[in-house]
């Protein structure tokens, strides 16, 4: 597992963040040593996930501020670190954990702010680390909890990028996949390419191949006919949310693996941390489906590949309904539809 | 339906071949005035799909041949023909209808050689008309037997390309449709991109576009999503081969919308020309599979979309097994599995 890239970390005052826009051509590193460069990197997609964002974003709000500290006054850094809370939560307004991750920042600046700027530093840099063990902690135990279905079905296919490039450390989806590995299991994996993003082409297979796990791309429209060669035991993907009912909105694409087996008679799996659990939402389609730009189908990377102007549907995300789950891998354990009310 | 693009033509001793390789960015036609040009057209893939292949090179053995029979002896003329029928048979040799094509113009020219030369050309040339012919009668039985379930069904999903720039005219999984769109039915139609070759965004949204017809571009794993929103009818694609029983070989991704099919209670249909009934093999399973290169997955034009080095499978077609089939869409007919065996 050394070799499993590390989306985002914190070393000597940088936040340390791979630019996933270069893979898998290029594994390159972007040494973040302000706050300029820890917006640049949130709002040009270099980190992508919504946990990686978070965890770059609660690093990214102390970063370069160790220096002044040492001849700051409390106030202010308050007032230095209030404007740096809101220019990063701009980077992406849309991304909850953004501002999830920074406002619990602040909450911890607050609640220190008479204890002097340098030792209150000292202290936001523990919260984001905090934040970071918190999220390794929870997908080790999603991958606690799905590591008996890897063991029992090691044949797997996933689709989209659940993995540590997504997180931290181990993912969702792939931390099953990534515990039964570490424990011998031999398994196999077949990684769905994921258009219209090829975040599955482009990113997992990538680090499931730096973790050493046996993986083998396919186009997404192959997923029946290799499930009907008998190749695949199992489905395990992630979520972006999952409803009361148990029905899981993910990247397009889910809902048809979803099908598919159901009909070769395959379990089905969700993984995701139990912060992606949204009980006050009773039903999936009470989930409004963000539609995307045409671009991203008509074009691939800027090259044409249909004419320009041809009608184009995009939805970013399906909608998993709870009766083609076969269960919910969370930091909770393994789950059923029915459990989730009860958690 | 003026604006329909024709794949190959016949025009003043010219084979006018569209380039698709050029296709959607440049509409471009190649005038192939020797024998040299029409097997580089073929060879490079210019022009596609197996009906076009042979008619194009039904027509490629005798352009060029015009002037030099007013001053040639029979023997001669056929010598040439049978050197120039090795010479664009080898263009591509796993083209079934590019022998097909040009055995039956040896065939042809072997019976009439007694003739004259100038006269042997002409009927030749009538015979290349007489494939070409034929081959656009075919299409448009297949219109007129699929034009009630377009009818029925007016919101349709189509795979891959089955269309008049893979066969003549109307195509076979199209046929129907412009059959309906000429008739005034107002329809649309989801077109699948199709990786890896994304036949369906290149070719299939560019020429339902030139008819008129309204079409929507979606990836692949779209289509579950669709269906599920109530936006599909029917499906209709083609096949590359249907073997007695009725299991349908065809582009890969075709099985996978027959199962979603049968989930979401929607008709699926095969259309193709009886000449793709292969009644001496009995089941799907006895078809072998292509398996293509890796690049066409890791690459999209020669730009990366994954490491070079991932292991990929890339069959190029899948077998739908005959119970997903609703019907065979032909040139003798709407039929049945059932069918298939009476006619």
């Amino acid at each position: 597992m050394t070799t499993l890239p590390i989306s985002v970390s914190w070393q000597a005052d940088t936040v340390r963040i791979l630019d996933q826009r270069l893979l898998p051509g290029r594994e390159e590193y972007l040494d973040c040593r302000d706050i300029e460069q820890v917006f640049t990197a949130i709002k040009t997609l270099s980190v992508r996930g919504a946990p990686a964002i978070g965890i770059a974003a609660a690093y990214g709000l102390v970063v370069g501020l160790g220096a002044a500290a040492k001849v700051s006054s409390s106030e202010h850094l308050m007032k230095a670190l209030n404007e740096r809370r809101d220019y990063l939560a701009s980077a992406r307004p849309t991304a909850v954990n953004l501002v999830w991750a920074l406002d619990r920042m602040m909450s911890v600046a607050n609640s220190f702010e008479d204890i002097g700027a340098e030792k209150l530093i000292q202290c936001l840099i523990q919260e984001a680390e905090t934040i970071h063990t918190e999220d390794k902690a929870s997908c080790r135990a999603i991958g606690e909890a799905g590591y008996e279905v890897v063991k029992r079905h090691p044949r797997l296919l996933t689709h989209c990028n659940a993995g540590s490039l997504a997180v931290s450390e181990l993912g969702t989806a792939l931390a099953p996949m990534y515990v039964a590995h570490q424990r011998g299991i031999e398994l196999h994996v077949f990684v769905d390419e994921t258009r219209p993003l090829l975040q599955g082409a482009r990113l997992t297979a990538f680090e499931l191949g730096r973790a050493g796990i046996n993986r083998t791309l396919i186009t997404d429209n192959m997923a029946a006919h290799v499930m009907s060669e008998g190749k695949v035991d199992a489905v395990i993907v992630g979520a972006d949310r999952v409803v009361a009912n148990g029905d899981a909105a993910n990247k397009i694409g889910t809902m048809n693996l979803a099908i598919l087996c159901q009909h070769f008679n395959l379990p089905f799996y969700i993984a995701c941390p139990w912060s992606t659990v949204d009980l006050s939402t009773q039903k999936g389609d009470e989930i409004l489906i963000e539609e995307r730009g045409s671009e991203e189908i008509t074009q691939i990377d800027g090259h044409e590949t249909a004419e320009q102007n041809t009608p184009v549907y995009n939805p970013a995300f399906d909608v998993t309904p709870h009766a083609l789950i076969t269960g919910y891998i969370t930091d909770r354990g393994l789950l059923t539809a029915k459990d989730l009310l009860d958690h």
